[in-house]
């Protein structure tokens, strides 16, 4: 049976000449706290500190890194517990058993550095998955999360985490994040992200409910195009005001563009009454997200974009599953020309702030990084997604840092809802990154004062800018 | 004159402490059996087992790997044997000068690593091509191809192929293949292919009477759509009778989409009068294509795709030489939503699965590593054509495994007519995933015993699965 | 206060078995004369052997590589002395003080590598930019261009150039390329550059009038098509008559296709009237390139494109700036399709060569490797401009040599009108491609004496081929 063991020098490169330095510059980050500006653990779950239920529902079911895997190998997401309530103790362990009997698949993925940094670093356990450890992986995983050092508030402070942004809807009335805030016991910091994609997409079937509640919950009548822009201003403020720094933007394409308002007044309410074509509902959306970066000069929320994602690929498994279970593919983007009316209009306005991310990476070396390079406003953001991950994450500095330098780079993002992942996925990020600074290091690019100064930039200064934390 | 030797440690990292492992792994792979199940190697060839005829047209003449670099350097392809007959002993000796002659040109490319492992490996000869060499080389290689032991089976055995697939029309008999398996004295496998491309194109000019032939080879009426549909299906079950694994497909975008039947009837008479557009071509092909992918659900024949190349961009060589003389040239391909309907139809049955091959390396970390991370019917195919070559191998390992893993890979394929090019081929790739792995060992992403395990599946296990051989 | 040193092993791999190897290519070529095919240099800098005025006129304001990335710190343009006349000497160190307070904005980028190189190499100073040590190296900078050896001419020699192009418009009488050529004090060789891409535009509002210009100078009648082809090809001749081996030529996209004559001639008579569509001016634009590269085919200048760069992005930025002030983007770009035309009509012509630039590197192995490792008239361009790189040259020479070899590849360009940083430029591409090789020595892919052939051939035989020169 295997023995699962971490290696201190794991991600930094083999090369004697390269390894001491980048384990140099490793050291200096490797215990600066977590500063992780987007992602999407839920908020109660810290405002309320209730325990973990089961290592299945903590670990597998709700991360569809890992449950896609497990579905490319053949198995059914019903049996990875993917669209049910509470799991029964067999199911949970029939689950994490399928895990470990194909844990051979996630062989050079993230996935298993994150799950294996879960098992030795926060579990304590020595154990590799195997067919033949399940059971005992489970069950002590199953008592650890029993207890009191397991809970979320335990593990948010172990973690050496400083900031917690979560993902939230615009008509949330963000009580857990009120709840924290009024809590004296509580000492950390969990900010609220304004992610209004849904509200932005008139022709889709969803859309006139969305709106109608947009109007309930923000007091503005949302029956004219201008009530929608008091009623985004007014959520905006309230998001604001409970600590967001930043607004969240995903559609197909990355376009924004002003209509005439009489016409997007016209688009507007053909939406509200349901005619409008898909074209025109992509014309009213980029105004509308035109709009979004108008107030974000204004308002100073930055404004995060992720665009190109073909989201519910396959029909059947979002009829029986819905969205968000790794379903979703890429598609190619182009930025250049889709931001070319927003950045005339706000690329060098102060209050402005914009971080791309891709998971085309096409886009880094060709779009992204000449755009950094050039606009105040603009960053580069991290490989996300797809691309959080070692190679990938080699392939980004490579592809952008000779345009855009380091500091036009948005620092790590986690994007997870695995919580307990959170620490490693930083961790392979300063991993990487010192890898690749000591590479500069080693061929004289860089003085190794100039690489540590660097290195700690990238975990705590960039951040901190980018994210206006 | 220069003394030609290949290093046994050729194309494994430089690097002390990678070495050694790659070394390891390489020495796991190297003596394992040939699986090749996508070529193109001349059934009758192995049939017939006649000797080969000279070293040019053997070697030069129908390698367009070969020859198309020497047309970049000037040389006329007439001079190079190419759309001809049989070649004078002159002209094939004065050919083969010509490319010893160049040999310069081939420097780092991955037609340099396999002209010289078969001097070495396959012939013996330690000379390195130049123009004071072509004539003793020609004269051994001559004298060599002559004999028995360089007669097709002999080298099929010598060589360790376990199988070997070619691709034929779905008209062929595939009398070669039925001699093969009916000759007591023969012990090899040597599968066909299904590759009916040119009967999918409906605006081509070749079309109807390809289609008319398709309906006498099969007893179907192919004058009806139904009639089409009837006929593949029947050469289906004749290719797989003869013991095909899969299909073979390329066109010029990946889209599969059925048409409502009625216009696809429609179109199908359209174009069986001559009466077809353009993009009413398009959209037969797609819905034909689409068919095939329903055909291979069905009867489990795997579906390979290599879409988005420019087939013949010189006109006039086309004009002159015809097809496939290295006058393709590769474009941008998209694959997400192109294969959304076919996969939401088949993406999760049992019967069915698809290997996708690109040139457009973009696709590789974008769309099919996620698409093969989350189907089960997806498999990422080995980078071929253009970038069947060390550094591609390499970006190939970097750009796919972190969403995809290994198991979701096709295994090599060496795409091959060039028969003594064949080990060379395979030595290169199990080199270069050896490099890959160890890699990964090195910087503790992999344990040794992983790496060994999954050097020894890309070999053996993936293309077995992904070709269902 | 850093001492700024440069190693001698700087950007030659770290690896142990790599950096011998490395060194010993690059020994080989070092001391090589510097050929500068494509640049912007001022030709009267030469001509007049002018001092230069200041250190930030020099070195700053007008080299967008420097301030775009301020810019992107949020330096505004003006106050890097952009669009100003002659800058007082207050503005002039003030300027200086700011990029040096902003020096480590530039780590990783080779801003840094060409600026540090100079300040060591040309100036001979160790100081390392910083806020502390601006003025001393603004000092010492102004007193060093004041003296005889830092006159342009003096550098010229200095540095080792043997031939340094120039870009120039058709219309241009090229009177300092004449001084040049009439000096028999001077022994360098300055070419032009036929530069015609705003005559190529029919749809742009300065079109008319530069046609009108193109009439007087050439003598032709640019009222019709061949007027404007008769002009142009006067001019072809004029530019072939003063040294000028090349025509460059920067458009949205690379597609050259002929029209039929009358509706060339209809498009020409609408564009000369002012009445001509985006559209049609871009079916116009295609045939006249198209036109170009008939006149190529004739004249012999070789055709140099780099398409594809969404220019003067940011509109304020141009409205107050003008154009070449680092607002340019790139955007994606097509080959394979757009040059079929051209390449059918020309690819194999004798009198053809075309050099294809991108910024784009996706088009690196799909598209542009495998036209020139098939027609002999096309090269592949060096990577430059955003990725005039180490680590993009990288990239560069991985993803084109598989299929291209290294003969079919252009030679460094360094376009730069920062005169001071060619060697240092020249440097880094040298430094990187012994690096490449290097590597294949390692692994055996090539043996030392083919890679100190090829490094040769790199630096000098493949610029002169693959221009003329």
């Amino acid at each position: 049976m295997a023995n699962l063991t971490l290696d201190p020098d794991r991600l930094l490169p083999a090369d004697s000449t390269l390894r001491p330095i980048a384990r140099e510059l490793y050291d200096a980050v490797r215990g600066l706290p977590i500063i992780s500006p987007h992602g999407h653990v839920p908020p109660q779950w810290l405002a309320d500190d209730v325990p973990f239920a089961d290592p299945t529902s903590l670990l597998i079911t709700p991360d569809h890194y890992v449950t896609r895997m497990l579905h490319a190998q053949g198995v059914p997401l019903h049996d990875l517990g993917v669209g049910q309530g509470e799991l029964s103790p067999e199911a949970s362990r029939a689950a994490f058993r399928l895990l470990c009997a194909h844990w051979g698949a996630y062989r050079g993925t993230p996935v298993k550095l994150w799950f294996e940094s879960e098992l030795v670093d926060v579990f304590g356990l020595d154990l590799a998955p195997s067919a033949g450890t399940a059971d005992d992986l489970y069950d002590a995983i199953a008592e650890k999360i029993a207890t009191p050092a397991f809970r979320p508030r335990a593990l948010y402070e172990r973690f050496g985490i400083e900031v917690l942004a979560t993902t939230d809807d615009p008509a949330d009335d963000l009580r857990h994040h009120e709840k924290l805030a009024a809590d004296p016991t509580w000492h950390g910091r969990v900010a609220p992200t304004f992610r209004p994609d849904k509200y932005l997409e008139p022709a889709t079937p969803a859309w006139n409910g969305l709106v109608d509640r947009l109007g309930e919950v923000s007091g503005a009548d949302t029956g004219t195009y201008a009530g929608w822009v008091a009623a985004m201003e007014d959520r905006r403020a309230y998001f604001a005001a409970h600590g967001a720094t930043s607004s969240d933007h995903s559609h197909r394409d990355a376009r924004m563009e002003p209509l005439p308002v009489a016409e997007a007044e016209r688009l507007y309410a053909a939406a509200r009454s349901g005619a409008i074509t898909r074209d025109e509902g992509d014309a009213l959306r980029r105004d509308l997200l035109f709009q979004m970066a108008r107030m974000a000069s204004e308002d100073g929320l930055v404004m995060t974009l992720h665009p190109a994602v073909h989201r519910n690929h396959h029909a059947p498994t979002f009829d029986r599953y819905g969205a968000d279970v790794g379903a979703d593919i890429p598609v190619a983007v182009e930025f250049t020309d889709a931001l070319q009316p927003v950045l005339s209009a706000f690329g060098t306005s102060p209050g402005f702030q914009l971080v791309l991310f891709t998971i085309d990476e096409t886009v880094y070396s060709r779009e992204l990084a000449p755009l950094a390079g050039f606009y105040p406003s603009v960053y580069v953001g991290a490989p996300w997604w797809f691309i959080d991950a070692p190679e990938a994450m080699g392939r980004f500095r490579s592809a952008v840092t000779e345009s855009a330098g380091f500091t036009k780079t948005s620092g790590f993002i986690d994007d997870t809802r695995a919580f307990l992942s959170i620490p490693a996925r930083h961790d392979v990020n300063r991993r990487m990154d010192s890898a690749f600074l000591a590479r500069l290091v080693a061929d004289h690019r860089l003085t190794l004062d100039e690489a540590l100064d660097t290195a700690v930039d990238l975990v705590v200064t960039n951040p901190r800018k980018a994210f206006r934390l």
